[in-house]
């Protein structure tokens, strides 16, 4: 078999094999086969496309590329959650004491995240001591004991993708549904769940501005999932403006713990249920959406969910005292309004921007290598729809350099439209799709 | 300016402008650039095309990539001929001598072949002592006083191309006609000459197996010359059997002498006159084809072709008693009938198969290394429309190895058709194309 002609084939409208697909994958990953050879590939199905069997072969053989982690000390159905990413999304520190409360158990391996706040261990981070270098008897012991453990990825998940990814992100062959469908699902089948709940965001501040192409990317990730024999629902949210009002690394710790305590924002907790949902009845633990959303109101209520989260960070280092007193937890030296130019209604916060305000401010990573700084970060006090005073407060800026709160306010003020009509209103959930 | 944005533009079909185009070019020629964003916009330009303007800069661009011959010192127009290459295409042998005996000055540097039989100089090396490593002060005098030479590939002519062909032809992106066209005028633009005659092959010996791909490509390359202030003419000449009747490296050289005797093959005789005369227009020696032709017949007839190409010889070291008498020329050392398996017409002669015939017999180079013999091949004894009874040659085998020889006639049989009726006649001159 031979590279040259598998890019012929692709090239010349074919679809390839599996084996042909897996010797691609395999030599890639071997370094036998050379990059511009690859990217001529990738180039060629950015034109070409792949069918259901190729993606589902491709995405199974970079799932196959290097370590697979195996969950099954665990009992009970494992359920994995993975959201396509956006501004204030701490939907996984509150999701999981939720779920884990209603006997999903919770076993994610994480990354540090390069973005516009850190990801989900950044976050925990803010508890003094918490840590994610736990190993992996200890890992699934947790899980067993008090159903919920994160730790910090040290297996070699999809090697092939990362390499795949890091040459399409260089080639401008990333925009290709099939291709982004199994580089999500390759880590997702080698992190080893088996069921998959993914939260598909589109909208301003989401990598699938437009709603067709997360239903797209959606579509293809549940028949990835389906092809390889995990249970797999994909909720599409919006992602129009940052999700909840926290955006930065404690800011959202406190955010979340507020959710759990059954103070949450709207538009958040409207998430967390539709996603919390479809993840216990995938899990077999509830019969409808209804019942089960009823549990998760449930667990908030009792304060179960709440002292799940508080079991979850005392095991794994940290301090439950701050679960407690979130107020104790990391907190900037300057924290300001910043006042509206103008009254009148905001019909648009553009969300990506509001993500680099967080960055500039310090709370995300601009190389790998990047310090973060876990206190800051900014609250809006208006979302879209909402009215405001000219001289009332638009956001609370959290910062600790004086430079860098004006810069933020600038591109915070930039990022807002005030109108004096009201905005048409986006829905929270757009679709569920299951296969 | 962006590689990355280049390939992005292209992909998404757009015209690259000349400073991007120049970027590229510039970039990988110095390895700024690697090979894999190369490919990528490579397999891009496959799917989008490129436009004349794109072409025409890109074309310009590979030929500024390294030395550009300077040709000013000799006197009068220098119109180079191209061949796209086929199986016993001697036409430069026969060629350069009769349109030098008309007074076209004919100055042209040559690289060795990789292909069925070696190249122009492979062949000139039949006459013992013949050498090609000459400077150019000598190589500009011998022009000046004989009015032909040809010098071994010594300057570095369009390095950016031969880089962009060596990895095209790895990741399937060859077959594109800007790309074809380009590649092949950039060397020719870089050799320096005022005009160029293109000699487009079609059929089943020639890169270009349809003639409306032929027409294709010379029309690309005629708009190129034209945009690059050059002369340029097509001939589409037909390659649907080997030119003339021999094929292999000294064998080459006596069927060319012969013509210049005025004992050549019907249809290479009709090809060199067709492009001689070309050349003679674009030299302003002849003001119609008709007057052209007239003049190459002329310079035939009455020997000084012959003479001039014996000059020649002799002025680059060979010896020209063997013009004379070309069967001292190297000769192999089994030469043999190879009988015709049935009666019938020949209807089909596939034209690389006997290419290969020729490769096997040790005539050509598998890989740049190899040593070639100059004595072997094959000299054709039937062609395209010929009857033939059983037991009758179809073909003289030279060869110098038993094995060899049996290989290679198993293949010739293999590529004739022999059927009881005539095949239709093919044209060997299709069109001429300028600009």
């Amino acid at each position: 078999m031979r590279m040259y002609d598998i890019i012929m084939k692709k090239r010349n409208g074919g679809e390839l094999s599996q084996d042909e697909i897996r010797f691609f994958i395999e030599g890639y990953t071997k370094g036998e086969i050379p990059d511009y050879q690859v990217s001529a590939l990738m180039m060629a199905v950015y034109f070409r496309g792949m069918t259901e069997q190729e993606t589902a072969t491709l995405t199974l053989a970079m799932a196959d590329s290097g370590d697979r982690l195996d969950l099954s000390d665990i009992s009970g159905i494992k359920v994995d959650k993975h959201s396509t990413g956006g501004v204030g999304d701490k939907t996984s520190l509150a999701l999981g004491p939720m779920v884990a409360a209603c006997g999903i158990p919770v076993a994610k391996m994480s990354g540090r995240g390069l973005g516009h706040t850190g990801g989900t261990i950044d976050k925990l981070e803010s508890f003094p001591g918490f840590t994610t270098s736990i190993s992996r008897k200890k890992f699934i012991e947790n899980v067993n004991k008090n159903g919920i453990c994160i730790m910090g990825q040290t297996a070699d998940l999809a090697p092939a993708d990362k390499k795949l990814y890091a040459l399409r992100d260089v080639t401008a062959t990333v925009d290709n549904m099939s291709l982004i469908a199994s580089s999500i699902m390759s880590k997702k089948l080698a992190a080893g769940a088996d069921a998959i709940v993914l939260d598909v965001k589109t909208g301003s501040g989401a990598f699938m501005k437009e709603e067709a192409d997360a239903r797209a990317l959606a579509e293809e990730m549940v028949k990835i999932g389906k092809n390889a024999g995990r249970n797999t629902v994909a909720v599409i949210s919006d992602m129009d403006q940052p999700l909840g009002y926290a955006v930065g690394n404690a800011l959202e710790v406190k955010e979340a713990i507020d959710t759990l305590k059954g103070h949450g924002p709207a538009d958040f907790v409207e998430l967390c249920l539709a996603l919390g949902s479809q993840m216990l009845l995938c899990g077999g633990r509830a019969r409808s959406a209804q019942e089960a959303e009823e549990m998760l109101r449930g667990v908030i209520a009792d304060g179960s969910a709440l002292k799940k989260f508080a079991e979850f960070v005392e095991a794994q280092g940290g301090n439950a005292a701050h679960v407690s007193d979130p107020e104790s937890l990391p907190k900037a030296g300057i924290i300001r309004p910043l006042p509206a130019p103008i009254s009148g209604y905001v019909n648009k916060i553009v969300c990506d921007q509001v993500g680099i305000c967080s960055l500039i401010l310090g709370g995300g990573r601009e190389t790998k290598e990047s310090d973060i700084d876990l206190a800051v970060g900014l609250v809006l006090c208006k979302k879209v729809g909402d009215f405001v005073r000219e001289g009332e407060a638009l956001a609370m800026i959290h910062g600790n350099d004086e430079s860098r709160i004006q810069e933020a306010e600038r591109r915070y003020l930039q990022a807002c439209t005030i109108l004096d009509t009201p905005p048409e209103k986006r829905a929270m959930i757009r679709a569920v799709i299951s296969g």
